[in-house]
C-alpha cells in the first residue's frame, strides 16, 4: 500500500480514459468511483495496464494507496460534487496533500476552492480533447500555486498530447487560471464550430451541394490554412453514411444543438470584462435558436418566399474558404483579447504564446494556424492578433472572401450570424472615426451625460438643454 | 407635522425631477437628501410648489413627517448606497411602512431586497424618462407586493406619462419583476440607438451626407412607420450646430460611448435565460469598441484599403428605412421574448401588452410602432412578436431593405452588427431545417453526446465511434 504517485476519482469516461492514459505513461494510480461496480469493470478492462493500477473499495483505501505527500485527480461533474467529494476527502487527508479538479469547473469556484482549501493545496486543471484525448493525449492547462503545479507536471507532461515533441500541459497561473484558459478554449470551439456551420448552410441550401461534395470541399481545406481538427471532422461527418439507412448522415441528424453551458459562462463572463466575442455570443446564440424547432418552422411557413438558392456565379468555394480564414482569425483575437482582458482584471498575468501552444495538439481547436499565432503572441502579446504581421497579412487577402460570404448571405437568407459579428468587429476594429458620436449625442440630450470633445473646444453638452 | 402623502430621499437630477413631479400633482411631499445643502436648494428653488414641499434635516424628520401607514421612495445611487439607506430608515419605521427604490437597481438585488423587508412593505420600482419624464411624466413599471403598488398607484398614475389619457404606471408583478422590466427597456433601448447609429453611419461615410441632410431624413422618418422618440432626437442631434465653433454638433462629439452597464446587466441575464437577445449584444459590443480608440486607429492604419464609400446607386434612403423597420421589429421581438423567458423562469407571469403600453410614453423607446405591439401581444402573447399578422406582413415589406443594408454594409466595410445579427435572428427563425445538424455530429464525433435523428431510426450515434 502507500505506493501509487498519484490517485484518481471517478470512473466515468473522461477519468476512465485519464487514468488508463496515466497508467500507461508507467505511473503507478489508485482509483475509485462512488459506484463499485464502476471501478469493478474499469479494473477488469485494464489489459496490460492492470498491474499499474489499485483499483480501491473505498475513498479511506484509496487515500492509503497513495504516496505521500498525496496527489488526487477529481473527474466528477462539474459544481456540487466536486464540493461534496472535497469535503469528503478533506478529514482523510493531510497536510499537504493535493487536490486536483480536473472537471470542467467554473473558475469561479476553482477561485473559490483554491482559497478554502486550508493546509491542502488545490489545483484546478482545464482538460480539452474528449475522450480520445484523455485516452491518449489532451491538452493541459493548469491553474494553482505554480509550486502545486510542478510537483505533478511530470505526469501531465507525459500524458499530455504532444506539438513536434512539446506536451501540450502548461500552468497558466493561480488559482481559476487555468479552467478560465479551458472556458475560453470552449468558447472558441463554440464560435469556430458555428462558423464552419454556417458554410455548411451556404453550401448545401445556397449552392445545392450533397454532403459528399461538401466533404470534399472540407477535406481540400484541410490541406490548406484551414488544417485543424474541426475541418478534419467536419469533412468525416459530411461524408458519413448511416448504416441502417444508407442516408448521409448528416441528413438524418436533428438540428436542435445540445449544449453543457461552457460557451455560456464564457460570453457571461466576457460581458463583466467588456470584452467583446461577438462570434461566441453567435454561436451560443445558434445553439439556442436551433432547439425552437416549431417556431422556426413557424417562422418559415410565413416568411419563406425569401430567398435562399443562389444564383449561379454569385460566390464560389474560394470566397468561402476564405471567408473561414478570416473568421477564424477575428475569433482568435477575440479570444486572446478575453484572456487578456482577465489577465488584466484578475492579476494572474496570463501567458498567451504558452496558450496558444498549449491548444495546438490534444483539443478540439487544434489547428496550424495556432502554431502561427504562437509565434505572432511572442512577438507582441499586447497587441490585437488582428494586427501581428502575419495575420494582418492574411486579413487582407482574406476579408474579401469574408465581405462576399456575409453580403450574399444576407441577401440570400441563408443565416451567418458568427461570420457576420465577426465582420462587423473587423470592420469596428480598422475604423478610426466611429458611429459613437451618435450614440454620445442622443445619451445627452436624454440624460444629459455630457461627452468628450475631439476639437479640444469647452463645453461638454449639447445646445439641446435636457430632455428624457 | 405628519401629514405628508408620501416621502423622498435622494434629490439628484432623477430625484428633484420627481418630487417636483409629485408636488404639481397636488401631493404633500417629505423630502430628505443626505447633503442638507442640496435640501435647501431644492426648497429654495421649488417656486408655486414650496408649499406642498416638507424639506426636512433629518432622516428621523422625514419619517416623521409623512403620514403613516409611511411611503418613502428611495433615489440614490442603485447598490450599496440603497442597502445603506433602508439600513438606516428601517429602525426609523413602523410596520407596515414602505419604502420604494425607484432608482435602476438590478433585479437580482430587488428579489433580494424584497425578501428581507421583514414586516415593511417594498417596491421595486423602474422609472423611465430622464429628468425630462421623471420632471414632467415618466414611465413607471412597479415590482412587489400587488397590495404594496395599490396603496401608491394612484401617485404614480398620476405622475407618470400618458398616451391618450392612460396613464404609463403599471405594476408588472413581485418582487424584481418592475426592475427586471426596466433592465429590458434599456436593452432595448441600447439597440435601437445602435441601429440609428449604424444607418447614420451608412449616410455619413457610405453616402457622404452632411449632419443637415442626415436631419432631414431623419425628420422625414419620423413621420412614418419609424416615428419614435429615438428618431426625433436622432434629428435634432444631427441638425444642432455648435454655438462655439459654428461646426455640426456631430463632427466635434468625441466616438467613445460611455455606458452604465444596464445594457450589460440585460444580456448576461438573457445569457442565464438562454433567450437570444443578439441586437443588446451588438449594441453594448459595439459600445464597447468604440472606447477602444487608439486601437481602432491601429486598425484604420493597417486595413484603410478597404473600401467605404458606396458606389452611386448601390443603396437608397428607403432601404435603409426598411432597414430599422425591420431591425427595430426583430429586436423588440428579441425584447418581448426575453421577457417571456423571464416570466416563466421566475414565475412571474409578466403582462406582456400592459408592458409595450407602458412604454407608449415617458420613456426614452417610446413609440407608435409600441402601440401596434400593444394590440398584437393582446391578441397572442405566446407567439413570437414577428408571427403576429400586422408585424409579419410589416417585415415581409420592410426585410429586403434589412438584406440590402447588411449586404452593402458588409461589402464596402460599414459596420452595421446589430442590423446584422437581427437579420441573422430572422433568418434563423425562418429556417425550418438548420445547420445544427452539423454541429451535433461534430459533437457527437469528438465527445460522444449523441444526437436526436429526423427519421424515427435507432441510432444515436454515427458511425465513427468515439474520437476526441
Amino acid at each position: 500500500m502507500s505506493t501509487a504517485e498519484i490517485g484518481l476519482i471517478g470512473l466515468g469516461t473522461m477519468g476512465a480514459a485519464l487514468a488508463l492514459n496515466i497508467a500507461e505513461k508507467g505511473f503507478d494510480i489508485a482509483v475509485w468511483n462512488r459506484t463499485g461496480s464502476v471501478t469493478k469493470e474499469f479494473a477488469a478492462g485494464a489489459g496490460d495496464l492492470a498491474d499499474k493500477i489499485t483499483a480501491t473499495d473505498s475513498l479511506e483505501d484509496l487515500v492509503n494507496a497513495i504516496a505521500k505527500p498525496r496527489s488526487i485527480i477529481l473527474m466528477v461533474p462539474a459544481g456540487k460534487p466536486v464540493d461534496d467529494q472535497i469535503a469528503a476527502l478533506r478529514p482523510l487527508l493531510d497536510k499537504g496533500d493535493m487536490i486536483i479538479d480536473a472537471g470542467n469547473a467554473n473558475f469561479h469556484d476553482t477561485n473559490r476552492r483554491d482559497a478554502d482549501t486550508g493546509d491542502l493545496a488545490f489545483l484546478g486543471m482545464g482538460v480539452s480533447g474528449g475522450e480520445d484525448g484523455a485516452r491518449h493525449g489532451p491538452s493541459i492547462m493548469g491553474g494553482g500555486p505554480k509550486s502545486a503545479w510542478d510537483r505533478v507536471s511530470h505526469i501531465m507532461e507525459a500524458i499530455s498530447a504532444k506539438h513536434e515533441g512539446i506536451p501540450c500541459a502548461t500552468w497558466m497561473g493561480e488559482a481559476g487560471a487555468g479552467h478560465f484558459v479551458k472556458a475560453v478554449h470552449n468558447g472558441i470551439e463554440y464560435a469556430d464550430m458555428q462558423m464552419i456551420a454556417e458554410v455548411y448552410g451556404v453550401m448545401r441550401d445556397g449552392m445545392g451541394k450533397t454532403p459528399a461534395e461538401i466533404a470534399a470541399v472540407f477535406d481540400r481545406w484541410n490541406e490548406g490554412p484551414l488544417q485543424s481538427y474541426l475541418t478534419e471532422i467536419s469533412a468525416k461527418v459530411s461524408a458519413a453514411v448511416d448504416p441502417a439507412t444508407g442516408t448521409p448522415m448528416l441528413d438524418v441528424i436533428l438540428d436542435a444543438a445540445g449544449q453543457k453551458g461552457t460557451g455560456r459562462w464564457t460570453v457571461i463572463e466576457a460581458q463583466h470584462l467588456a470584452a467583446p466575442v461577438p462570434a461566441m455570443e453567435a454561436a451560443v446564440m445558434a445553439r439556442n435558436l436551433s432547439s425552437r424547432v416549431a417556431e422556426r418552422a413557424a417562422g418559415e411557413a410565413l416568411f419563406s418566399a425569401a430567398p435562399r438558392m443562389l444564383p449561379e456565379g454569385v460566390m464560389n468555394i474560394d470566397e468561402l474558404e476564405n471567408a473561414l480564414i478570416a473568421g477564424k482569425i477575428v475569433c482568435y483575437a477575440q479570444g486572446f483579447g478575453l484572456i487578456s482582458a482577465a489577465s488584466d482584471e484578475f492579476g494572474w498575468k496570463l501567458p498567451l504564446p504558452e496558450i496558444a501552444k498549449v491548444w495546438r495538439a490534444g483539443c478540439i481547436i487544434r489547428s496550424t494556424m495556432l502554431n502561427d499565432m504562437a509565434e505572432a503572441l511572442a512577438e507582441d502579446g499586447s497587441r490585437n492578433l488582428m494586427h501581428a504581421p502575419y495575420f494582418a497579412e492574411l486579413l487582407k487577402d482574406s476579408h474579401w472572401g469574408l465581405r462576399a460570404t456575409v453580403a450574399e448571405a444576407a441577401r440570400y437568407g441563408l443565416p451567418a450570424p458568427a461570420l457576420a459579428s465577426g465582420l462587423a468587429y473587423f470592420d469596428m476594429m480598422r475604423t478610426g472615426r466611429s458611429t459613437a458620436n451618435m450614440i454620445q449625442a442622443q445619451r445627452d440630450f436624454f440624460g444629459a451625460h455630457g461627452f468628450d470633445r475631439i476639437d479640444g473646444h469647452d463645453g461638454h453638452h449639447g445646445p439641446w438643454g435636457s430632455h428624457g
